[in-house]
């Protein structure tokens, strides 16, 4: 099993966002320090980290001076280049890791996995070409989703296709391919599970969320998750359970599941903390920036139990004008990023609204 | 009223201690960052800070700099030189105001106040030399406690006289005045009360809490307070409203008290966050940080309700190797400040227990 890490060790984090941010401020209450690597010299995690690397991915001397800076190396999102990692690697412990990452950051590889590994997800088919694309509507049927195998996130790079004659404007309009087809589910609500594994094997998951999007974007939260079966609690959680012991994982993972009169689809997974567990700053002790840096850093899990009710609300783009509503209102936990450029679309904060357990 | 801080504003906060630190993170939360005035290079605060300032209490440029750098000035102990907010008040708010820093630092002002605005207290005299000594024991008697006037905190610089003729020795071992004698008080418990006051008037109270002293410092603060009374409650919560509003305060301000059988006797105040008032960031949706930071930025107060029971306990010194498993324990949040060197009597983190409200 890895060190724990002492005070004064150094997060290295791959990432700037709000995840990055909050990572930051929870290896804080632990004593140890950040140092965020991110091209963008405005990059809110900055303004909370002990130190910050402005440089590109692709600047191997600057990850190696990084790489040299820090104690372990993990990162706030999945859209990392792999060369990053396999930079990284050789010269400091990189969690969660390449093999987390690689599945995750392609649809094909992803879907693949979780079949492998003994999970139901939607029907698909890995699309190369046109004909690959008509083959793949023949067999799966519409509707029908068409993702970009790679770098997808909040709803971009997909498109709906309701009869196969619009296969080829499909294609074209998500650049061609390599993509996926995916086959719709008709699912009644969508739920994430957020868990953790240490070096050591521990796992240790929080209590489903049911998630609501908006155009593509994770607008609520709810926990417990009010469409999700009593029954389906447990599976969700072995689900995550199962996926994190197949990885081989040491960190905090997102999963996205369908619910289903069938049971629990896995819609996607993310190597990483997850919005939909930003709930868990107001309703445990131990919240998912926390967890995820105690298990890279090898510590002990923390206790997620859930001592509270709550819904998390995502504060996207003009929602920031409610926020002094927000700050006055009772029960409300607000977390902004500090984000100086408000954009339609921009995740800018959110809101934990806490109610006794039920 | 004082304008809301929009995102991205400065806080600028004198002392770079853990309080300091957990302040800048309560500003993130914001979107707001902090920039900290230390002279020490290994101020905890700068880890989490955006930025630093690091330069003596007496250095007239750092001051001026650092004033133009932030948009509000606050600090996280009361033994800041007065000539620091003189130099800095003209230049930016200052939060709390002089009166309220002048008033905590000096016992005898402190106690005057508290008697004027119809506060009880413990019997004292102001000891300016022997012959006050001897006159303030022939009035007060013994038992009583002689401290320093100026300048003293977790119970050093005071001296616990049993015998007249131990007074001499006495007023020697605190350094000879000025200094003030308080009678000794039969009280059952020490609770505090964690309170907040708004720009526009507005008071926040946190349920008070019941402190454990061990050798002058805090060892443990429990909430809610097993000592206390429930009739007392609001009694305890009427004083610190009492003395914000005579103060004209603008921040967060922690009130010891004494239990007793006539009632509840201030013992001091303290004019910033405070150590009992920890446990807010596990028992709050709004903790005592953030509660300052609107204070002084002009936010509406958050709510400070309390949805778990708390005992916050400090680890002090060699407590440090309590961590592995305190991390390990169920229920447990842990705060650790990143102090590089442990030593005897040096608060190094604390750890919050929450349960569910009995």
């Amino acid at each position: 099993m890895a060190e724990r890490l002492p005070t004064g060790a150094v997060i290295g984090i791959l990432g700037g966002g709000q995840l990055g941010r909050m990572l930051a401020m929870a290896a804080a209450r632990l004593g140890l320090r950040a140092h965020i690597y991110d091209p963008d010299p405005a990059a809110p995690a900055r303004d909370v980290a002990t130190a910050a690397t402005c440089a590109g991915w692709a600047d191997g001397a600057a990850l190696a001076r990084f790489a040299a800076a820090v104690d372990v190396v993990t990162y706030e999102f999945e859209n990392i280049p792999l060369e990053v990692i396999d930079t990284l690697a050789p010269l400091r412990p990189v969690h969660p890791g390449r093999r987390a990452l690689a599945t995750a950051q392609e649809r094909v590889a992803e879907k693949s996995f979780l079949n492998a590994a003994g999970l139901v997800t939607a029907p698909w088919a890995a699309v190369g070409s046109a004909a690959d694309l008509a083959e793949a509507l023949g067999r799966i049927g519409t509707p029908a989703i068409l993702k970009t195998a790679r770098m997808g996130y909040d709803g971009k790079g997909q498109i709906r296709i309701t009869d196969p004659a619009e296969a080829p404007g499909a294609l074209a309009a998500i650049g061609g391919g390599p993509a996926i087809l995916e086959g719709m589910v008709a699912f009644s609500a969508e739920v994430s599970v957020i868990a953790a594994r240490s070096a050591s094997g521990e796992v240790a998951a929080y209590d489903p969320g049911e998630n609501l999007h908006e155009g593509g974007i994770l607008r609520r939260t709810t926990v417990p998750a009010p469409s999700l079966p009593a029954r389906h609690r447990s599976d969700a959680v072995l689900i995550a359970a199962r996926i994190l012991g197949a990885l081989d994982y040491v960190g905090v993972l997102g999963v996205e599941l369908f619910v289903t009169p069938g049971g629990l689809l896995v819609n996607e997974i993310a190597p990483r903390v997850h919005n939909s567990g930003h709930w868990t700053q107001n309703g445990c002790a131990v919240d998912q920036f926390e967890q995820h840096i105690r298990a890279i850093a090898g510590w002990p899990l923390g206790d997620g139990s859930r001592h509270s009710d709550v819904v998390m609300e995502n504060l996207i783009g003009a929602d920031m004008a409610r926020v002094p509503d927000l700050a006055a209102t009772p029960g409300v936990a607000l977390h902004l990023y500090g984000k100086a450029e408000v954009r339609a679309g921009r995740k800018m904060g959110h809101a934990n609204r806490i109610r006794p357990r039920a």
